[in-house]
């Protein structure tokens, strides 16, 4: 998978792209399938909504977990990536968000590269999300919403949010989200589950909490050029991750065939004691 | 204003009839203008979301309020209701639901005629709610979600939430909202300031959470034939009211044009003690 000189322009200005439909259901399938087994962990890596069990997000399964694993490898996601900053990338962040249905929380305004930069000591932007849809995305179940433009003045300021949910976040105030959105509208990709977004990482976003019956886990994963690893180890492994080897890519069928993967978290994920409890 | 016959069956069918831009820009204005000094007051008809200062919905404005005086006589609103109940109608409950930019918390599930059944002893299902779009209402601003045949069933089971936001709730539980979903699906009306729902006491509703820059003020009012008046005066009288006597409409311009209307809380709710708190 190759971007046109048209995506790339598009990305140019937009520093988003939509890719609807780009895994296959049967693809996207061997992901889902597991990911309650990862959910039912208690464990560092499932932060929980503060409203309950639910799990908000799962960090790092691709150390652990044999289809994410995969994904973490797939050129369908890897290349363009690849292609945008002209160098290998290696993995910062993976998450498995859930969203889930009922109970799905909100993600105030944020942008990633702040966190990186404050907490990791990412020296630069180069760093980018992908956001892959495991459930359909519709408007009622909290689609992910992007400000358009909003990475021109790069890092803003923000505010260490620790209360609003159960998971830290450096937000920014109402008073810039405002001027932003007055300038470059929200967007809100909505398309089938195998569906990704590919997004800059100071390209503003939030997203509403879900009240409908349907779940919207998605994938995020944050790919930074190999040159720009970060430099702080402050926050855990499993959140910011330390190895900067370039991700080698599998082949496009690597989710509906058999590849051989490290997963050298694996016996620690699933140990005896967490799944007793 | 009288109903279609066709807009009766869609009524019969649907139990919701939507108007997009029903009252005129400079109508809603006169109201618009008048929410920041009801919001100012400190007092128990103000509900203030968990997170701040910002005003989840206040009660009963018609009672100390001119331009909201004038609205819950309004003929456009207060005429189709009559019509369907077939008797003359009260106002039951006058809300000026928030939904602030940004602060703006979630409705969950609920059916509002199950309140009026429990705690205000009403007879039977013969009330009505009335949304009045003060502020445009979009996609990303939390908009009304209803779930169409979802009245059939009448009052369904509900716990009492207290925890999840500012405002105490009777909460349909979520296998019961799975299957009402599964079988009628959501819609959620959208459409400029000025647009008018009409919706059954029974119909389940929510609203999710707003974090867009954009307010989602609106008017709820919950209008009951007069001769299916509540029974019990538990909740206090500023939410379910006790006065009986049937609406007496204004002529169509009353938003525009003086008319006299009692204003019998007035003093109270503006006192000064409020004002400097």
């Amino acid at each position: 998978m190759k971007l046109s000189a048209e995506q790339l322009q598009q990305f140019e200005r937009d520093v988003y792209l939509f890719f609807p439909g780009l895994f296959k259901p049967e693809e996207i399938k061997v992901l889902t399938d597991e990911v309650p087994a990862l959910y039912a962990q208690r464990c560092p890596e499932n932060v929980r909504e503060r409203t309950g069990d639910v799990v908000r997000t799962n960090f790092a399964a691709h150390l652990y977990s044999y289809p994410f694993a995969k994904l973490a490898r797939h050129p369908r996601m890897v290349k363009p990536i690849s292609q945008v900053f002209g160098e290998d990338v290696y993995m910062h962040q993976f998450k498995i968000n859930g969203k889930q249905a009922f109970d799905g929380d909100v993600w105030q305004w944020h942008q990633d590269y702040g966190t990186w930069r404050n907490d990791d000591q990412m020296p630069e932007a180069r760093a980018m999300n992908v956001a892959i849809f495991l459930d359909e995305v519709n408007e009622y179940n909290g689609p992910l919403m992007l400000i358009p433009g909003s990475h021109k003045r790069g890092v803003l300021d923000a505010q260490h949010d620790t209360s609003t949910t159960s998971y830290p976040l450096w937000v920014i105030t109402h008073e810039v989200i405002k001027k932003l959105i007055d300038s470059g509208g929200i967007v809100a990709p909505k398309g089938p589950a195998g569906s990704m977004i590919l997004f800059h990482g100071c390209l503003v976003h939030a997203s509403s909490a879900n009240l409908s019956p349907w779940n919207r886990v998605s994938v995020y994963l944050s790919l930074c050029a190999v040159s720009n690893h970060i430099r702080r180890f402050k926050r855990p492994g499993y959140i910011a991750h330390r190895d900067f080897t370039p991700i080698q890519c599998l082949p496009d069928d690597c989710l509906l065939k058999h590849y051989e993967v490290a997963l050298p978290w694996k016996d620690r994920f699933f140990e005896p004691v967490r799944k007793a409890s």
